[in-house]
C-alpha cells in the first residue's frame, strides 16, 4: 500500500484548511434573529456554527454521514489486560456485519452510514510492555488506510473502534503526550476488576519506562504504543481536515488517537468535537488537557462509535433548528421590549 | 367545562399505577445479554428499562410519542418581569402553528407528534404579587384541559410550555415547595439584565410573603402563585400516569409545575424524567431536590418543549439498542474471560 498522501503531509507539502470564522459570523448572526431568545439554544447554536464554519456553508447539512469503524488486534493482550480475549475483536466485526452490535442501531436511528474496516486482525501488534507496538512503515500503512477510508462526499465524519486491549494503548498514549501519571489515566476498559487493574496499571508503568514519554511527533508516538485501529483513527481525522469536513470522535480511544496529532500541529483537531465524556477514567482529564468540551454525558464506556452516532442525533438537532427556524420579523414575533 | 377526574384523583379516589418491576427486572436481564460489556451503555440501559417498567413490556416503544405545549398569559408580566410582553405568547403560539418554532424542527426532526394548546390567552392569570393567581375552580379547569389532552395511545409524552412571565411563576411555586430563598432560585428568565432581575427577585420576594410558603395540596399552590398553562402541565402529568405513559419534562418551568404534585403524593413523578438540565438558574437546585437527574445538559433555556424533543431522541437510541442488539449467545462472542 502506498502511503504517499499521508508522509507528505507530515512533510508539511499539504495545505490545511482553516475554520471559516465568516461563514461562522454569518451564521452567528443568523442564530440571532431566530425565533427565541439570543442564547437560549445553548450548546445547539454553538454546534450549528461550528458546522458552519467547517462546510462553509451558513446553512450546514448532513447528508451524508459517514460511520468508520476502524478494528485492530492488540498483542499487549496476551498480558491479561482486558476482560475480554483477542478473539472478542474478530467476533465483534462479524456481529457489525450482521447488524447486532449497538453501533449498528444507532447508524441505523441517526441515518449514518456504517463502515466498518477490520485491519490485519491476524496480525496483531506487538506486545509494547516488550518493544515498539509497530514499525514506522505499520503506522504509516494503517494512517493512509484511514486517510484513504474517508469517501470524498461525506459531509460529517463519526469515528469509532473496536480493539480488546485497546484502552491501554490509548492510557499509555496519553500518559506520554500529556506527561501524566498512569494510575489517574488508567480505567476498567472493558470490565476490569480491582486485581486485574493494577496489573493494567503496572503493565503501562513499564511500557512507559520502556519508551519514554517525549515524543515530537504522532508516527513515534503511535509507533510504540498504539494500534492499527488507532493509527488509522489519526489517518482519517487527517482525511477529514483536509476536505474540510467536521470530525465527531467517540470516547478515549478515539480521543488518544487524535490527539497524536497535536504533536504535529496544535490546531489540527479543530475540526474535531469530543461527542461524549466515557466513564473509561481517563477521558474527562484528556478532555481537558485538550480543552475540548464534551457534547454529552450518558455514562457510556463501550466505543465502536456509539457515543459519536448519538451525538449525531445531537447535531442533527442543531442544524433542524438553525436551518428549520424562522425569523422575528418573518413569524412576526416582537423582540425584546429593552 | 367538567372536571370530574381530576377532583376524583385528588380525593383518592383513583388508583394509581406503580412502576412494574417485574418487567424492569426483566428488562435488566435483557441488557446484561447484549454483546456489550455489562453497563457500557450507562444512561441508555438505565432508560431502556425506565420505559420498560412503566410501559410494562420487555421490548418498549414509541410509535405515538405527542408533544404537548401548553400556552397561557401570566398578570404578572405587567410588573415587568420578563424582557419580553404578553402579546409574545400569542405571537409564539402562531409561529408554533405555522411550524416555525423550534419545537417544530425538533418534532419533526424526532417523529413527535406536536399539539399546541393555547388556555384563554385573552385571560392572563391575575398578578400574584397582588392576590391569588387562579380561584381553585380555574386550576382545576386549567387541570382536567390538560388531563384531556393526553392522546390514550400516547406511550411517551412529552412537555413543552410557553408563557411570557412564566419563569416568575415556576420560582415562586418552586421556592414555596422546597422551602427555599428566592434568589438563588431566580433566574434571567428569556434574558434579563441585572436590574431586571433584582426586581424580579423583589417582586417574588413580595408574593412570598402574600401567600406563604406553607401548602398542603397542588391546587393550593397552583391557585396562589400558578398559571394555566402550568395547571395543564400538572393534569397531563396526572392522566399520564393513570396511564402509565412515561413523560419527559422539559426544562424548569415543567419541573415546577409537575412537582406541584408531590405535595399529594411523594411517588406521583416516578413516572417522568426531567429531560434536560436548563441553565435557568433553578433548575439544578430542584431537580436535586426531587432527587431526579436530568438526562442531558445544554445549556438550553428556550422552553417550548425543546429539551424534551432532543431527550427523546436519547430515549429512542436507547430503545433501538435494547430492542435491536444481539445477545452473546445468538452472535457467538465470547463472554469476560474471568
Amino acid at each position: 500500500m502506498k502511503h504517499n498522501e499521508i508522509e507528505n503531509f507530515f512533510k508539511g507539502n499539504i495545505n490545511i484548511p482553516l475554520y471559516d470564522l465568516n461563514t461562522a459570523n454569518k451564521a452567528k448572526y443568523r442564530q440571532d434573529q431566530l425565533t427565541k431568545p439570543i442564547g437560549s439554544l445553548g450548546k445547539l447554536e454553538e454546534l450549528a456554527i461550528w458546522m458552519a464554519g467547517w462546510q462553509k456553508k451558513l446553512t450546514p447539512t448532513i447528508k451524508n454521514p459517514y460511520c468508520l469503524v476502524f478494528a485492530g488486534n492488540h498483542g499487549i493482550s496476551g498480558k491479561g489486560v482486558s476482560a475480554y480475549s483477542s478473539e472478542v475483536t474478530n467476533q465483534m466485526v462479524e456481529n457489525f456485519k450482521k447488524g447486532g452490535a449497538a453501533i449498528n442501531q444507532l447508524c441505523t436511528l441517526a441515518n449514518i452510514k456504517l463502515s466498518v474496516i477490520p485491519i490485519d486482525l491476524d496480525k496483531p501488534t506487538r506486545d509494547f510492555s516488550e518493544g515498539k507496538a509497530m514499525t514506522k512503515k505499520e503506522v504509516f500503512t494503517a494512517m493512509q488506510l484511514g486517510f484513504d477510508t474517508v469517501p470524498s462526499n461525506c459531509d460529517l465524519l463519526v469515528l469509532g473502534e473496536m480493539g480488546i486491549s485497546n484502552t491501554t494503548s490509548a492510557t499509555a498514549i496519553s500518559c506520554a503526550l500529556f506527561n501524566e501519571p498512569v494510575t489517574p489515566m488508567t480505567g476498567i476498559g472493558t470490565g476490569l476488576n480491582k486485581n486485574q487493574l493494577s496489573k493494567k496499571i503496572e503493565i503501562i508503568k513499564s511500557a512507559l519506562k520502556l519508551h519514554g514519554k517525549n515524543f515530537k511527533d504522532p508516527i513515534g508516538i503511535l509507533s510504540c504504543y498504539g494500534g492499527r485501529e488507532i493509527a488509522a483513527i489519526a489517518g482519517s481525522v487527517i482525511s477529514a481536515r483536509l476536505k474540510s469536513i467536521p470530525v465527531l470522535l467517540d470516547g478515549f480511544i478515539c480521543t488518544a488517537a487524535a490527539s497524536s496529532l497535536i504533536l504535529f500541529d496544535k490546531m489540527m483537531l479543530d475540526h474535531c468535537k469530543i461527542s461524549h465524556l466515557s466513564s473509561e477514567k481517563g477521558h474527562s482529564l484528556v478532555s481537558r488537557k485538550l480543552k475540548m468540551e464534551p457534547i454529552l454525558d450518558l455514562n457510556l464506556r463501550l466505543g465502536e462509535g456509539s457515543g459519536a452516532a448519538i451525538a449525531t442525533l445531537i447535531l442533527r438537532a442543531a442544524l433542524a433548528t438553525h436551518n428549520g427556524m424562522s425569523t422575528f420579523t418573518n413569524a412576526k414575533v416582537n423582540t425584546k421590549i429593552v
